[in-house]
């Protein structure tokens, strides 16, 4: 499997009985290639086992590689946007490699540095946490995309969720079931990009606005932990501890919700019948018949799709910028209904 | 953040005053650099902005990269796996880059090829799928740690669980608590590994040694599927078609088990009432209070954390092969009781 004496592409070209540029373009699966060709070339890539080299390949300028920056690997939402992006370059010879952030911006400033410093041909960033500079400064070294925050940039494409909607559907289905104490489970700011700009902070302004619209705003009650089980939980038995009860839960993401879930549960309360609770992503967790969970469905695995076609067109020269936004939809299930009594 | 000039190991060492191999030593965070030489020199590094640049690198013989394969990012238990590790690397100047496997053979092998290639100084494979003279074929060009198989190699480290350990703590907890009708949920075979060597197919193993040994041979039940919440939901719905009904689920991983969990409520049934359910993998989701699902703890944070040590010992120079195994902790919770009736 691992050959030691590397076949070049010149041995390939050499092979097929064709030019060495026709196979750069046969790899980079570029226009102008026949079918005739393509098929000449790959054969004769399989006959002589040949793989790009892909240290030798970044000092001639491309090494086939696309970077992704991930907060880390526990959100299932993030393994959606995977399958999206691996998908979309499967057909390609570019190779997918993941560096996972880390805890706060040092870390995810590190991840993003060593992505760079591989010389990845482009790269997408799921960086909530690193300023607007700096991710312009890293668009402006090679093409890259941003996923999941809603700033303007020249420099790179941006693929997010219209979060406003998504929560917006939230807050309107709970109050439609006839909620008014509703609370909602937000994450704490540790960024350097502007706050208005990240999922969090959006989804947690709709759900304030939301609530004013309603004549609720006496009834606002945020509970600011962070987006995982551990958070949901104590963001939960925070929200618990108001008097009169509240009777419906927003948890920002599926995660903080099963979270949420277990701390409804563990105060002997059960879920709907004294509170509902609702999350958003989808997850395939909130889709299990004993979980239920309502939620908000933002399409990761297009998402990822887009990102990758939006990158390799990047590679291929296309330098305007653009912006592809997911219109999600709400996903009602068992764990919300009518508030009690 | 993204220096555009590259600051030169050279240019560090003549800040410092010092060396460039005592510059490169304070790097491989090698023995033999004293504090105030490491003071000195991170000092150094971090006023010029020196940041090692990875392929120039490779054509001189180190990535400072540790090169991870994973199946895919949905098992939790990798999350934790990546945890260990990321702590073990995170004082060195290590980079961790992950390449995700995918459904088949062919992918898991392009994958492992794509670490290769881009001449990562460690690899850390989870290779479910790959045959051993692949995985030794690797380990001959570089350092290599397999993770969950339980072949000997002399080529590469091992970590594993004690998997047979593992599953036996969970069909002796069913059967103590008078359970005689327990089915299994297994993984289909889809590698070119020996078959024993595998996880599940010792955990599959165990459960039918258990159980002839406590005079059940005529209760064994397995549903093969797959670890994925919807191989766990299949699996059970078959297990449930059988009659008379069983009363317990020993699904092979969490993952499985929580779509185990949804297969049962759906069907009408009650967990621990009717069914009871166990797991493997002791995940974080396993813990939560709706859901407190009987699990096995094989410590994955322990198993990445070991993996990178073993790495590294084998960068700087150690050729003996080792074997790293973890003994499994039975967590019961309340998924689990006695039978009905």
């Amino acid at each position: 499997m691992v050959t030691r004496r590397r076949v070049t592409i010149a041995d390939v070209a050499r092979h097929a009985q064709v030019s060495t540029t026709a196979v750069s373009k046969v790899l980079r699966n570029a226009y102008g290639a026949s079918p005739a060709m393509r098929d000449r070339v790959r054969a004769a890539i399989d006959e002589l086992g040949y793989r790009p080299h892909a240290a030798a390949r970044a000092m001639r300028g491309r090494t086939f590689t696309i970077g992704v920056l991930l907060p880390h690997i526990r959100n299932p939402f993030f393994a959606d946007i995977l399958d999206g992006l691996s998908a979309q370059v499967a057909e390609t010879d570019y190779q997918v490699i993941i560096v996972a952030g880390g805890a706060g911006l040092k870390e995810e400033v590190r991840a993003i540095e060593a992505l760079v410093d591989r010389q990845v041909d482009g790269i997408l960033m799921i960086a909530p946490l690193t300023s607007r500079a700096d991710l312009d400064k890293v668009a402006e070294t090679m093409p890259a995309v941003v996923l999941g925050r809603h700033e303007k940039s020249t420099a790179y494409d941006a693929v997010d969720d219209d979060d406003e909607y998504g929560a917006s559907l939230v807050v309107e289905h709970l109050i439609g079931l006839g909620h008014r104490r509703i609370g909602h489970i937000s994450q704490k700011d540790a960024s350097r990009g502007r706050r208005a700009a990240l999922p969090y902070s959006i989804r947690e302004e709709t759900y304030t606005r939301v609530m004013r619209e309603h004549g609720l705003g006496d009834e606002i009650a945020v509970a600011t932990t962070s987006w995982t089980e551990e958070g949901g939980y104590i963001g939960t038995r925070e929200l618990l501890a108001r008097s009169p009860r509240l009777t419906a839960i927003f948890a920002g993401a599926d995660q903080a919700a099963f979270g949420a879930l277990a701390a409804v549960h563990e105060a002997g309360l059960s879920v709907p019948g004294d509170i509902s609770v609702a999350g958003y992503d989808n997850t395939r967790m909130a889709a299990l018949d004993h979980i239920a969970l309502t939620s908000v469905d933002q399409d990761g695995v297009v998402m990822g799709r887009t990102a990758g076609r939006l990158l390799l067109e990047r590679v291929e020269g296309r330098t305007a910028s653009v912006r592809f936004s997911v219109t999600p939809t709400l996903v009602p299930r068992r764990s919300t209904a009518a508030p009690p009594g």
